[in-house]
């Protein structure tokens, strides 16, 4: 593999990305916005060469972008102008569709051809000094060829040096159209933070709320964790996945007014047997996630 | 201490605590519905004495009921003629003011005296074949002498016995009304095991959910973790639990449907901004149970 790799953004993501490259032999050419974080990138081993000058990446056959979702467009406009002729771009970014717009306006496909990605790993907390060679390692690495449609199988053409990196480091290169990516993290990813941040600004108005969190134990622990998550990233997200977001809500808002009515106050036997089913169901649909774990089709 | 303490329902709770009595040499008197649980719990060392017939219990001075909420009251009743003058009884229940409400209709209270208690500690799974001895110390065993106002302090007058126990085993009782208490779990425990159960109907309703499952990650699985609960425990414990449990769900509703407002496609710069103060908040109020963990105010 003698194709040389710019990463654009060297935190959490780009950093491990270098890490995990670096190891692999291959030449990895790093822009990131701060020189501070040059510094430490170059310290950590990440990259080969890094500057806080997008002339960094002229040299660079492949790019990887790994900026925040919100960045995304702008960044793409301002290395454009030093990419070499035929240098491929690539992202890491949580939502597909969007980027693939933001790409069509800022990139010439036919000098700088692009292709959504989206590594399905990541840590709590963020930034070059969290990076690990091994972040990836056992994760799918979501490709998105197209944006709706049958994405086919195996590398995307003139992307076969992409696939190869990712199989190299670990992780496991899959296809899928942008939007279905994306109505699939909404509904596994983007829901689920969205409703326990919900969950806490509605439960923290209540009067309770203080006395409440003396009694709280693990289920709060866990159910709430997401909701405290990075505000500006999420924001970014939700705000560039609306449709398949507000999708997800619509039908849990209809079940959520099923559950209400089926809670006032009526014939307690029926209800109690009623409830009882339809956790039954919620208890059903959670274990056949544990049963894709188990075949390991998920990480 | 010189008490006999008999426990009704020999499963994960009540078999805990007999092993936690055991170990501070109290005498425990238990009853179990099934032979194979008596003679199981005999041999753990969960109780001095055992048996399936509530003869049992006619010599102990305070009775602990152990049984899933929805079967408290047949319980009650059943133990009522067997219970020495003088008895009291308390339970271990996740709701409060239906079980004080069937003690009321179950037990004379000038001669089997009733006080609500629910200990904050548990597992996710059941049976004396978990139990142990150190399942409550640390956390909270609330007690509720009244159903509103103020509860006092210190022990509740009559079980002075009762609150000394809690505290050998080293939980911590806390005095707490039962109108609060039921608020203050159906908050932070009932609400959101609903959600999480109300979520998983709504996603694995949808097209993409079996191909969502193969990009879900930790986010998905803390949040979904608890609908995966007893179907029949919780349909017990949220029919007894509608009006607290449906206060929390309107305002839930409220934000919902505030936030699903801001996810239509507008002004897209001011719509990023306001869903990042509104995950802001969400974070700050998370952060405030860190803080009250942290002070050791909670388990």
């Amino acid at each position: 593999m003698s194709a040389r790799v710019g990463i654009v953004g060297l935190g959490l993501l780009g950093g491990s990305l270098g890490l995990a490259l670096r190891r692999q032999g291959i030449e990895v050419l790093g822009l990131a916005r701060r020189d501070a974080t040059v510094a430490e990138a170059l310290k950590a081993g990440a990259v080969s060469f890094a500057s806080a000058d997008p002339v960094v990446l002229e040299g660079a056959d492949l790019v990887v972008v790994a900026v925040p979702l919100g960045d995304t467009e702008a960044v793409l406009a301002s290395i454009a102008p030093h990419l070499a002729p035929g240098a491929r771009v690539t992202d890491v970014g949580s939502v597909k569709t969007s980027v693939l717009a933001a790409a069509s306006r800022t990139l010439d496909p036919a000098r700088n051809p692009f292709l959504g990605g989206h590594p399905m790993a990541g840590k709590e907390v963020g930034g070059i000094g969290h990076a690990d060679a091994d972040l990836f390692r056992g994760h799918p690495w979501i490709l998105t060829p197209v944006v709706t449609g049958d994405p086919g199988e195996g590398p995307p053409v003139g992307f076969e040096d992409l696939w190869e990196i990712v199989t190299a480091i670990g992780a496991r290169p899959r296809l899928v159209s942008a939007a279905d990516h994306d109505r699939q993290v909404a509904l596994v990813s983007h829901l689920p933070f969205l409703l326990s941040a919900v969950y806490l600004v509605a439960a923290g108005g209540r009067p309770d709320w203080e006395a409440a969190l003396g009694v709280a134990s693990s289920g709060f622990r866990d159910f709430s964790r997401l909701g405290a998550g990075d505000p500006e990233m999420y924001a970014a997200i939700c705000n560039r996945n609306q449709a398949a977001i507000r999708d997800g809500l619509a039908a849990l808002r209809a079940v959520l007014e099923s559950v209400d009515e089926a809670l006032t106050p009526g014939a307690e036997a029926g209800q109690e047997a009623a409830l009882a089913t339809f956790f039954a169901s919620a208890r059903a649909l959670r274990r056949q996630w544990d049963e894709v774990k188990a075949t390991g089709t998920s990480q």
